[in-house]
């Protein structure tokens, strides 16, 4: 392709609100330009990276046996109205209201037209399983769309769904997935950070996000410097700090010697700041007691504290019965902070909060700021594991201006028994803790997710009325699996990782173009070169843009470093001139380039990029 | 592709709304699946064949130097404001406010959207001609979704728009778009009839459609059986009939010896049809008057009778004044109709429709059914050329229960004289019409667009300010062509080509796969040289599907059949157990199968598919 025959508008300036290299370096190289805020149109030279990276997905999905559909864009209201994710999906799914009031949905995701489909087309036991895909626009209203294709409204994204008899099947093609991201990611050029959410405490559910770092990424990411560990935060698992938990009673037996807890006086000292100062003491000697609101708990409350007169109720007739709302106190070290995710996912809550001042005070008998574990019976006490350990702490006394001191677990107080377990780990982890795997030393990174792979169950085959016959002609429910990829993101994370101060640097594997050729004069002898190369490379099957502009060379390899192609070539009349005639050519990483006699640039080139193409796509 | 890794639900039943073939087979074949009225899902071997016809699209596009761009689906409503289109459009464009009150536009088409970005690009005449395009999901909400994907709802439309520094140079784009879509629908296998809009009376205008035959299509066309002449018949011109036309002297002259005309009483009588039986003569004998309302009238009618007090207005600062209402009447002969879209041309209205029964009873002085030209003077009468011969003709008197007859033409009345003429062409022609090319005589055909290339002048890069310097450094707006294919369109209308009562007979270039192996029972000795064939024929790129399920011959034969894979093979123990070993190949057009030897079975294959695709692509 010839430079002056497409359409490369290179800039020098980058738009205020482009904050993110990539976001920049998409629009000074011409890859996208803006439509609206979070609305960006891939120009030509954008459009074939995207392309490249969308074939790399689609074909890791294929070599897995997952087959391509298309559905809409536009999604029928109806069947986000039967998953019950119509209400659920909140004011980011975009909804449209046709002439005739119908009900549409800009599909932000499509796990309802899949599976209607299945729904339709399934019969047999024999079909299963069944793992189908699109790459296809999406749109999520972001309230404050920002860094350029990074989080934009509208995007691509693959999405895939399978359906399975049982749950071996569902694992076998979710661990195909998960091999088929790491490939993806790798062809791509990028280093991802797969984590796992069943890497720890909360159980063998079957998710893995592939993060990449991104300083303005949306997650934190725990990581330990010792073994491969990787937790979102939302989910990382605490160390091996507190892997002795003693029981209530072995742990009141062991603080038989500290002096019995008393009550001091505390005059306005309500958090653990003020009172680590007022008794100079470190907030890790503190049990920090946190009342929490809960709603719609699937856990057995019957036999807990304060919960007697809490009703089961049916939310659906499909859904098992929960507490519309119930409370619980946290008892924790006070210098940590506890993880609601954890918490929720203990308590089978579909969502947890802290109480209002007005809930506490009811439940403690006190103003907020002095609740503590001891004598606390109006709620479930929830004990974290890093309490157990602790035989002299301070606490709240349940009343205002007032603390106990030498409290011991065990001894003054024991939680209320979850799980067949006395404590439970519901804490934040941080940097600086100790990992769950190796007790290594954790730290922490901003990452951003490109991937998702989840094991669904359930849900959308239960509430959309999916069945199949089995072996035996009787009628089951598949279980389902869904696994996505955002294009545009991954696409923005190459550019993220392989750039520096002059602009892209491309892996061949995604560069719009391998080879970009720059003839000093496009004229003369050097244009009879240029052009033999151009022929030469691309019978095989290399891709070349001819910078056949009449601009000065600096202008050109300008352009040549910030639109990132991998491999220069530069042709003129002096290297041409010797015996033997010769070009120069440069990786878009190196800073030296080396002289090459133009009778083997073909074939160095092709040997070069086979290479490199090789190295990416080995598993 | 084994077929038993596929998902290809081939089904006996038609749904009741699949009225055309192309529907029913897509749909029997399993190629696509409704979602709601209007929006259907490709399943896997659908979307095979669309993507090749979209390939097909993009290699043609990319052959004449368009350059392809992905803007998004979602477009600003800020863009359609700027254009005018934002009410103009009209309920088929989806509307959507997102949470922020932002308007968003469903892309029912994209010359906002490429305008923006070309304008905030273009600066000088050097990166002219530009053509970009797209091909891209759209959607248009059509009242009554008809026809499987021939009239959806959403679709992928592929959409090229070029800008140009003049006339010539659009002419040029122009001029190699429709060179493209003749390849490209050749490619497709499809016979396309090519429809120009300059063909005839409304001038070089610059527009083309190609159309194909169909039963239910949208559009008229009017053939001629002797030339290649070929028209919408919304634009269709008159024919030679008429090319003597007398001036009103000429033709009062003329008529010197006709008795002078008279009034005759008609009680009750008020259609051509009940006058004919009256007067007991034919409709060619009446001049039928038709009253007219016209809107946004561009004319210039300061002495057109009746229209002194009309007000010429300005609906935007860039567009000429108008009249915003006005009326006129047409005089044409008793048996023909008028063509609305050829009278507003002829006025420069941008719509004409009848006139209320309280107009024409207002203008005419007369209940409805008793208008004629004779001595109506409150607005502008147009003469059709079919009148300016008669010469002894019945029209109404302009009173009720009251006619004239021996009423001349340019003896008793003459028309207002539009653009220097004192008759026009404003009738719709019909079968049996002579072309007005050559003289031969018209026929009808129903037929449905598939393309259509427009030559669309400054109407968007005036109103959305784009420009460019010129040579001497002067700022110019360029002037713009659209180019237009339904993607979903031009693929069933394939099956509508090509099909026969068992199924689809795909053409090669756009076949799902190329061959489809069937064993006779999937094991043994056949299994091994299925599989075989398989990597034979996969090695030299042709696709295959092996039909390894566990069905009955009869079975696979018919899925083969309606699913229209081009070659069949079919390989089974009594072929294989000669001493030369042989395979059934069969093309899918063909009653008659032959036996060839397993040995050159993928050269005999390969041999063929390379023949029809050269046949197909042939130029």
């Amino acid at each position: 392709m010839n430079y002056s025959k497409t359409f490369i508008p290179t800039l020098r300036e980058v738009p205020a609100d482009a904050v993110i290299v990539s976001h920049r370096l998409m629009f000074r190289s011409g890859m996208i330009r803006k439509l609206t805020n979070g609305l960006f149109a891939y120009l030509p030279l954008g459009l074939r990276s995207f392309r490249k990276v969308d074939q790399i997905v689609r074909e890791e999905m294929d070599a897995i046996g997952a087959l391509e559909m298309k559905p809409t864009v536009m999604q029928p209201g109806e069947l986000w109205k039967e998953s019950g994710r119509w209400e659920a999906m909140g004011d980011a799914m975009l909804k449209v209201k046709n002439r005739l009031d119908n009900d549409f949905v800009v599909s932000p995701t499509a796990e309802e037209a899949f599976t209607a489909i299945v729904r339709d087309e399934l019969s047999s036991y024999r079909q299963l399983p069944l793992v189908l895909y699109q790459s296809n626009t999406k749109f999520r209203d972001e309230i404050r769309p920002r860094y350029g294709v990074m989080r934009g409204r509208e995007f691509v994204m693959k999405d895939a769904y399978s359906w399975h008899r049982d749950d071996q099947s569902l694992d076998e093609t979710y661990q195909a997935m998960g091999r088929a991201y790491r490939r993806i990611f790798k062809r791509c050029g990028l280093t991802v950070i797969p984590v796992k959410a069943d890497s720890g405490a909360m159980g063998g559910s079957g998710s893995e996000e592939f993060m990449v770092e991104s300083e303005i990424g949306d997650n934190t990411l725990i990581l330990c410097k010792n073994c491969d560990y990787a937790a979102n935060v939302e989910k990382a698992a605490c160390g091996t700090d507190f892997s002795f938990r003693p029981s209530p009673e072995a742990a009141g037996t062991a603080s038989a010697n500290i002096p019995p807890f008393e009550k001091i006086d505390t005059p306005d000292v309500r958090t653990i700041d003020e009172l680590c100062t007022f008794l100079a003491t470190d907030s890790k000697n503190f049990i920090k007691t946190l009342i929490y609101r809960a709603v719609n708990v699937e856990l057995d409350l019957s036999t807990a504290p304060g919960c007697k007169n809490l009703e089961r109720k049916k939310t659906s007739a499909e859904a098992p019965a929960v507490y519309p709302e119930a409370f619980f106190a946290v008892a924790i070290r006070g210098d940590l902070d506890v993880n609601e995710m954890k918490l929720a996912a203990l308590v089978k809550a579909s969502e947890v909060s802290l109480a209002s001042d007005a809930d506490v005070t009811r439940l403690t008998n006190a103003p907020v700021g002095f609740a503590g574990p001891v004598g606390l019976d109006t709620l479930p006490v929830i004990v974290d594991h890093t309490v157990t350990g602790m035989s002299d702490a301070v606490t709240g006394a349940l009343a205002k201006d007032a603390h106990y001191r030498h409290v011991a677990y065990g001894r003054d107080f024991s939680g209320w028994r979850i799980a067949d377990q006395w404590s439970a780990d519901v804490r934040t982890v941080k940097a600086g803790d100790s990992c769950s795997l190796c007790g290594g030393e954790l730290y922490e990174k901003k990452g951003n997710e490109l991937g998702h792979i989840f094991k669904l169950g359930y849900k959308y085959t239960r509430s959309m009325n999916v069945s199949y016959l089995d072996e035996n002609g009787k009628s089951q429910i598949p279980t389902m699996g869904s696994y996505g990829i955002g294009v545009d993101r991954t696409l923005a994370s190459v550019i993220e990782e392989h750039h520096d101060e002059a602009g892209i640097i491309w892996p061949v594997s995604v560069a719009p173009y391998h080879v970009i050729i720059v003839p000093i004069k496009y004229n003369g002898e050097v244009k009879t070169a240029a052009d033999r190369l151009v022929a030469g490379l691309e019978a095989q099957g290399i891709e070349v843009l001819l910078d056949d502009r009449d601009e000065r060379p600096g202008v050109k390899f300008n352009d040549a470093d910030l639109v990132g192609i991998p491999w220069r070539v530069v042709v003129g009349d002096k290297g041409l001139s010797g015996t033997k005639p010769q070009v120069e050519i440069k990786h878009r990483r190196e800073k030296e380039s080396r002289m090459v006699d133009l009778e083997g640039a073909v074939a160095d080139l092709a040997g070069h990029i086979a290479d490199e193409l090789m190295e990416l796509n080995r598993d």
